[in-house]
């Protein structure tokens, strides 16, 4: 992969000197880039002896040297044999701008087939195609095919799948002062994609925070397992989010976890950073170029009192608290104020204190304090008459000499937020080295995404353990003698893994109802078994509290007419009657395999409105107890099993266990693609899935 | 109000030339801005003739006129004088920014006290204490105490509560191109408020969309009629939300709507756009710098394909549906495009489109096109080498010939979002009519808050109206009997509005109970009465499905037991006996008095987990049977009501009834202060209150 970044020479295939040749548009970049290593063109119906100067040849057999990486604009066409051409020549990667590949019907889809398979044949890695491929800012590799000038050299690196994409983030970079280490424009990403390119990012020296723009997320569990080995910050938009819905499921619950939340769970586990606005590569950058902010406790800062109230809202609504810093501290602020007729504390007005050297020692006091995490301040730089005044002395300072020290010296965070006619702001922007927020809300909501970044980097890495008494061979033996849609039957399944259930029995007749209601004992749950009742409710399928032979015997007859008026013609395979369980909280547990991530469990608030709720969580499979237990959490319907209102507390260590339980049942049998146990009763002690139903595949 | 904005003199009392003599900076920007009225200066403690050429007296009764408006930026203390010699001499208006009065201590209050008591006296209207007071860029009227630049002529006015912010928002408004009208700073607002502004600025032809800025609300019913009564959009930026948490309330329906909700529920009904960002006061503004947009029928249109998929997310999050221009539309755009290669549709995908007289065309087409409501246009304007290439024709276009006529002729939005760097695009906006947005997510954000505005203004204005069959005297006579915390027997209150409740005894004896059960009619349900069991859930209270003698008997005794139990020394003053109601979907309805807005009913989904799935709307008193049915239909629980799964459809219609009922009684009667109905049960058809209760004052 170092090669594709610094190789020492490079061939551009179909160059040459005709106007709109867009190749020559790449030269053009490369030598506008002060690119230093050798460059050859090759066009073979081209009689020019050179393009710009670079010397040309009629194939690429007659170069002079086997070339680090050959660059191939041409029809796609013509493509596969370009591939080969270099291969036979020694040649071992490739960039590849052209579209008309798999994203143009048949015919691109046979060319992208005939590409993949000359690139095998001669072992070439190759990036795209369509896409606009490699930009080095370390060393002037330029490789797209519009003219570019070089944005400001940094560390921040971009992965995309749209090259336009990438192209409008560098508009914004120059003006806010952040600078491109390395780009990767994927395209199709027939040979190289985001993860290879993620895992280069991450042990690349010049890039300190890597940016992925995608629209789609392929090899899920790859990208999560480069990005947690990642030391860097790794943030990703993934757009093409509203079509995800839609899906039909087997069940309620399978449906109720959409694609998205999925990926959020999945972002979550591997420490990936998730935005949801293009603009926020930006302003997360800015954030990760301050020191770390190693504590939630901070200070707000402004010499406008309105921002001092709109700083708390926002820092509370972000979940930072107002760090204390004790009353030595207002001590020695009170001694800057003019009138003295603001009241000091946090957030701290600074509206009386007008000497710029003041604010430096402010800032230098608020960092070194102890109990100071990090800090925030806003000011504005407005057009100003010329004068002496004390607005012009308040708002006109160099913010270099009053912030830079302060930081440097404390290793902790100061966010400056600055209003102001955006030449001025872009000019200091320019003079800093630490970032200027635009706004309160970028300014909070990124400094919250840093802290909580390290906060994470520094709890141990997930790992997950599996239960005690697991069959998993009996489970094994089990789904090899099932197939398609199960219904109750799949808590047999379920005991395997250690997940409790109520007695039941099956009864085919009224009379082997009434014999197993007497052997299970009474009180007794009674449920309708019919391939044409998956929502045995909704059928009528279902009665509850049946105490005495005669009320079995009757409720037989019911729930098989019931069935009959439901849908005409339903088979009717008899009744399961199940020991009703005592009273508890009615909870669910479900799962599925996800396309990209694999199998995923979910749970929540249960019963027949579950989805109206939507009261769920969500973990990749397996999980483990801490994962489970910090989700559970999150749920609203957590107070209630915390026991609200007078009422019973439910057992959650053994609710979290069955949950632990069923994900490594997912995850050790993907062929289980939906499972869904509704309700599960969590009693004060224990917790039992009273009923469940599972989608098998061979 | 006229004169505090178009004064044709101003008298500034306090003026000096010394330095930091503030009021000098006042008329230095009276000056600067080319205020065209005559200016007095006056004080009594300094010897110059003159202070920049403008003539100072030693007294106001000394001045050759009465002048329109005195400004008087003193020390607190010598206001109360101040206003008083003004007042003598005949002037009716003042301008006061001087601190120092009910935001500072006791003292502080008892100033302003002296300074109303004054203004009283001599019938003297003023703004402030403690603001900015005013601006009106028409005359130059500028009367801040900073050193000012005019900002840009246009038809924003904004009214804040923080001087401060108010001056922040012009360093944004420069750069957008965005113009002020008006600024009123009403710091403490002790006699005018932004009410008495907002009213103005509706009539000031110069004012297109008023802004406020606003920490409190006080008197919030005056607030929402002065805004529902204005043809041009009112925006609100309310910050200080975090705090209004935490209230103590009588019951736990009361608390879950909090006062940010309520907020939300007033604004709405007054056609408010409420924001939560302070650069959204200039996005919303440059939204409705367009022209309506008069549907939701959106076409969005880039040459970069990764926005098109972006576009799409947010538009379908918005709420806005793509237009389908039809096949005859799409035929002619693909006369544009050059190779060919993309596929037409919407989102447009113009990359193959690279001459600036086509985007011309394609724009005129889309804005012309009967099923096209509004267009986005999202493309980047990049710092380019200097070339004839396709990619520099693509970018650097002069957006004016291509956007203003269609825009102009079609009467319809284009949202154009432009990346590019900040002092080109700054340029670019300073030489296009219509707005450039930063970001697509402010474009299409914003354009949608002005799409659902004027839907709102082309709706019938709000009316309540009186349901029939209600018993307002005997209400009154009710309440007259009642005070403090009232249990269950708040039912028959709401039977005087047409509600109905099961039949109920009040049983204060064994004996009593079963009697009262018989005479009810089997099953019942038993409630425990006592003044220390509110939530009688958690006291072990109620007991449903009583359906013997003995049971009763039993059962009575329990309740007493339990009470002890729960709260030993409990006053047990007996049992409520009730008719069991049949199953139907259980619900909640409350109300309580908001200090800003009055009376407010809340519902929602009800039973004892009401505050944990907090499934609640809520809207002012007295409402109307369209607002909450409209209400309503964002319920989660919504669909369990329409019979999800199998179930009964509920009877909304009576539900509906009910709420509008008991919006009715609490806005007949504020000393209802609180009104927790739970469960409202609702049959397939009627509606039931099982249980009610409601604190009252005198």
């Amino acid at each position: 992969m170092e090669k594709f970044f610094y190789p020492e020479s490079i061939v551009i295939l179909g160059l040459s000197a005709k106007e709109n040749n867009l190749s020559r548009l790449i030269l053009g970049n490369l030598i506008r880039w002060g690119y230093s290593g050798r460059i050859f063109g090759v066009n073979p119906r081209s009689e020019e002896r050179h393009v710009d100067g670079i010397k040309m040849y009629r194939h690429v057999a007659e170069l002079p040297e086997v070339p680090d990486l050959a660059v191939a604009l041409l029809p796609a066409r013509f493509i596969p044999e370009a591939v080969r051409s270099c291969g036979m020549f020694g040649i071992s990667r490739m960039a590849i701008p052209s579209g008309g590949f798999n994203e143009a019907g048949e015919a691109g889809k046979q060319l992208a087939e005939e590409l993949q398979g000359a690139a095998r044949e001669y072992n070439i890695r190759f990036i795209g195609p369509n896409g606009l491929t490699i930009v080095n800012t370390a060393n002037g590799l330029c490789l797209p095919f519009t003219p570019l000038y070089c944005p400001p050299k940094g560390g921040m690196s971009i992965i995309t799948q749209s090259g336009g994409m990438g192209l409008f983030l560098w508009n914004l970079m120059a003006d806010q002062n952040i600078g491109l280490a390395k780009f990767a424009s994927i395209g199709n990403k027939l040979n190289l994609n985001e993860v290879d390119f993620l895992k280069y990012f991450a042990r690349d020296p010049e890039t300190k925070i890597i940016c992925l723009y995608v629209e789609s997320i392929t090899d899920g569990r790859a990208l999560l397992e480069a990005a947690a080995q990642c030391e860097k910050p790794v943030v990703i938009y993934k757009s093409n989010t509203t079509r995800a819905g839609g899906r039909a499921a087997m069940s309620h619950t399978a449906a109720i976890s959409n694609d998205e939340e999925i990926i959020d769970a999945a972002f979550e586990r591997a420490g990936i950073i998730r935005i949801h606005s293009f603009h926020d590569f930006i302003s997360v950058t800015k954030a990760f170029s301050l020191p770390a902010m190693r504590g939630k406790r901070i200070m707000a800062m402004s010499p406008a009192g309105g921002f001092s109230v709109i700083m708390a809202d926002l820092c509370d609504k972000a979940g930072f608290s107002f760090a204390d810093p004790g009353q030595p501290f207002y001590d020695e602020i009170a001694k800057f104020g003019n009138a003295g007729i603001i009241n000091v504390g946090n957030p701290l007005d600074m509206g009386d204190m007008y000497d710029p050297k003041s604010t430096a020692d402010i800032f230098h006091l608020a960092l070194h304090n102890d109990n100071v995490d990090g800090a925030i301040f806003i000011n504005q730089w407005p057009r100003m008459p010329v004068g002496d005044d004390i607005f012009t002395r308040m708002f006109h300072t160099d913010l270099s000499q009053e912030t830079m020290g302060a930081v440097r010296s404390s290793g902790k965070p100061l966010g400056v937020c600055l209003f102001g006619p955006s030449d001025t702001i872009t000019r200091i922007k320019h003079n800093l080295s630490i970032p200027i927020f635009d706004s309160p809300e970028e300014m909070i909501r990124t400094l919250k995404i840093q802290q909580e970044f390290y906060q994470r980097k520094s709890d141990e890495p997930f790992s997950p353990s599996r239960p005690q008494a697991i069959y998993r061979e009996d489970a094994a033996a089990w789904l090899q003698g099932h197939r398609g849609i199960c219904g109750e039957e799949t808590i047999d399944l379920l005991g395997l893994y250690g997940i409790a259930a109520p007695a039941a029995h099956l009864a085919k007749s009224v009379e082997d109802a009434v014999l197993s209601a007497r052997a299970i004992g009474y009180p007794v749950v009674m449920k309708v078994v019919s391939p044409d009742a998956v929502h045995k409710s909704e059928a009528g399928g279902v009665m509850i509290g049946l105490r005495s032979d005669v009320e079995v015997a009757e409720t037989y007859a019911k729930i098989g007419s019931n069935l009959a008026a439901y849908k005409p013609g339903a088979q009717f395979e008899g009744v399961r009657i199940i020991r009703m369980a005592p009273p508890g909280y009615d909870m669910f547990v479900g799962g599925r395999v996800d396309d990209a991530f694999g199998p995923v469990v979910f749970f929540g608030y249960g019963g027949i409105y579950v989805e109206i709720f939507n009261d769920t969580e969500r973990a990749l499979c397996p999980t483990n107890h801490d994962e489970i237990t910090a989700k559970l959490g999150r749920l609203k319907s957590y107070s209630m099993l915390q026991g609200a209102r007078g009422q019973k507390k439910g057992d959650m260590a053994a609710f979290t266990d069955l949950i632990v339980r069923v994900s490594w049942l997912l995850a050790d049998f993907p062929q289980i693609r939906e499972l869904d146990l509704n309700p599960v009763r969590v009693f004060g002690e224990g917790v039992m899935a009273l009923d469940g139903r599972a989608r098998i595949t061979g």
